[in-house]
């Protein structure tokens, strides 16, 4: 509790080139500086699964994750807070970016009873509740913030901006983000104009109780705001210009992006041009391959996902090729896949990551079958560094100006 | 498959001090020298329980224990053989001790039917039987070898001294053990007589099988004998004898200790003096601190136990003392305890391990609770470092000649 002022020097964001939308950056932390675009890898219990942070690191992975709604129910934020923060509290000495708690409130306050992605049924009004199939209601949204049931214990609990302010304050991440409600495909456009509405008023609200708090562990943090909207043009590009025209540190671009990887794409073309240039822009809980050249062209700078991680433990490896040199489909391969079984190559030809420097298909592949948890070790670092070489591979494209020749490379169009 | 003659310095064991039975020793291998008495921790399908080779090393473990039984099932020793033996297939470049696979034969190829500690049901004569509850035969016994089934999925398999000296010779560690039969408490002193006597038939053949074979791998191996003989003292004295009198390269203890720890120690007392001075000693399946000290104030060398390891998953973290310096029962304390909750001390004070060093007990048992499997690994780092310092401790105290102190000061006795 060190009392300081708030910094406007949180966080510095500096294009050092642009290639269309594209950019190539620099965002320096109170934790250190992360070369963009970049990709966040994913602890959102404080822990990246299966892997120590410094295998995490060893991966050249820059920046972490973590989910407020878990930490704040799981092991608690004043005990994260009394450790120092959660740098202190899980051994990461880099930045860190926290989200709002919404996204979770919506889908594991939900019960996620309907099995959709992000959120599950609708109820029409100012007040939408979700309903266990017992009846429980277990989230409901006014205008003051969410009441939900923990989905650990089914304990009442309820976030507002205030909350999530106050609570991000406690984790003490560098990167924090203003709470927002998190849309899904299910809801119409009227829904999601009205929601949206109320997440730019919780953009407000979040603004003021962060400027109204101080950092807690000694560093400033910096505050995104999150543009909604669904996949409904004419709200993402009144989001955008809304959160856009608030006093962020960086725009983070959430909620339902729509049925296809093109819905995506159009979301972000709606949105992005309209944000900020001179601001970070984070899109959230997207970590594919296409999704990231694509994203990455229409200027996004960071993206987080739990892909790479949640991968390994299926025992999926990412590679670029095949074996024959061929693009490999889904950038990935099933190590438990009896043709690997005698195979003494590495994961990846080519990987310096410590897993494929070190081992072979055939080893990790037994390692899965004796149901070997250094298995998932083995392949989340490499599916991490993985993903660290391919966003090396994209800020060295943008600054050779040869993006094209690498997404064409990648993806085969 | 470069055909080296045997070397005879595959091994070499020193002595540097002697106080009363127990000594300071260094054995050399070809993958480095064990400073002893020494604890083997245990990766018994080529892997210690969730934790990397390098963490391992990092904790300050020397060498390692795998198992053939396991590995002659899965993933198959002639995969292991195509690595280039174990210590490139697992990625540890330090001394590898193998079993047998004679114990596994006999606990796990006998599927533990009856729940006993190592072997199951007794059946007199020459050939015993094990059988399922609904009557398969599991395990034979004839003078040839045995005859099992598979844990993994039923299938039939022959061990024999000749197949589990081929086996050892392709996985390629540096120590190997003869091909013994394990008998358990269950078994009277006549079963125990017969087996042993075979055990030592089985011996001889072992070592014919060694010395007509030749490493795979480009450098030479070391053949163990196991003592067998249950908690009989005719039978130990008998076994010490006459495995001490065959050239084998070291002695492992095996099979029955008895009911209680005053048993082991009994069969200790009648056992060790009896074997050569010049050659080190396993005590094969002990890990527990008090045994430990036992064993080393009566002459062991060598230890291996997956207590460290399986400890560690199931939240045990190993501390000699507890946070008032009191001696701690059972040398562990339980992570997952709601006591530990708001504990920001490390596992233990004063630990000089990875985890102490970064971690809180209260961060710990937060990734016990979540389920997060990154627990594990943190708390095996710790009970591996907790074993290694233990014994650095031990030899220090027999260099300086103090062993009585520190066992004193650990045991309170």
């Amino acid at each position: 509790m060190c009392g300081l002022p708030m910094d406007p020097l949180a966080l510095t964001f500096t294009v050092q080139a642009r290639r269309g939308h594209a950019r190539l950056g620099l965002l320096t932390t109170p934790h250190g500086a992360v070369r963009t675009p970049a990709f966040v890898a994913v602890g959102t219990q404080a822990a990246v699964k299966g892997v120590t942070p410094e295998a995490v690191a060893g991966a050249g992975t820059q920046v972490l994750f973590a989910n407020t709604y878990h930490l704040y129910l799981r092991p608690g934020a004043e005990l994260v807070a009394r450790h120092g923060g959660l740098h202190r509290f899980m051994n990461w000495s880099g930045p860190i970016l926290t989200d709002s708690g919404g996204f979770q409130v919506f889908s594991l306050g939900a019960s996620i009873e309907h099995g959709v992605g992000k959120v599950a049924s609708i109820f029409p009004g100012e007040a939408p509740a979700r309903r266990t199939p017992g009846g429980d209601s277990m989230v409901r949204i006014r205008e003051d913030g969410v009441r939900f049931k923990s989905h650990i214990d089914g304990s009442l609990h309820t976030f507002s901006p205030e909350v999530s302010i106050a609570v991000q304050r406690a984790l003490g991440a560098d990167m924090v983000l203003a709470f927002d409600e998190c849309t899904s495909p299910l809801h119409d456009e009227a829904y999601t104009r009205t929601s949206m509405h109320r997440t730019h008023r919780w953009a407000e609200r979040s603004l003021a109780a962060f400027e109204a708090s101080t950092p807690q562990h000694g560093y400033p943090q910096a505050l995104y705001g999150v543009v909604q909207g669904g996949a409904f043009r004419e709200l993402r590009e009144q989001s955008a210009t809304t959160i856009g025209a608030m006093p962020f540190d960086g725009i983070a671009i959430g909620g339902n992006l729509g049925a296809t990887l093109q819905d995506m794409y159009a979301v972000l073309d709606w949105t992005v041009p309209l944000l900020p240039h001179e601001r970070p822009r984070h899109l959230l809980g997207i970590g594919d391959v296409p999704s990231i050249l694509e994203a990455v062209e229409r200027g996004v700078d960071t993206f987080d996902c739990v892909t790479p991680t949640r991968n390994a433990r299926n025992g999926a490896a990412f590679v670029r090729r095949n074996d024959h040199g061929e693009r490999q489909p889904g950038f990935r391969i099933n190590l438990r896949n009896a043709r690997f079984a005698d195979d003494l190559g590495p994961l990846e030809a080519g990987c310096d990551c410590a897993t494929c420097r070190s081992y072979s298909r055939a080893y990790v592949r037994h390692l899965f079958k004796a149901n070997e948890q250094l298995a998932h070790q083995l392949v989340t670092v490499h599916n991490l560094r993985f993903m660290a070489r391919l966003m090396e591979d994209v800020r060295t494209s943008l600054a050779e100006d040869r993006f094209a020749e690498l997404k064409a490379d990648l993806l085969g169009r």
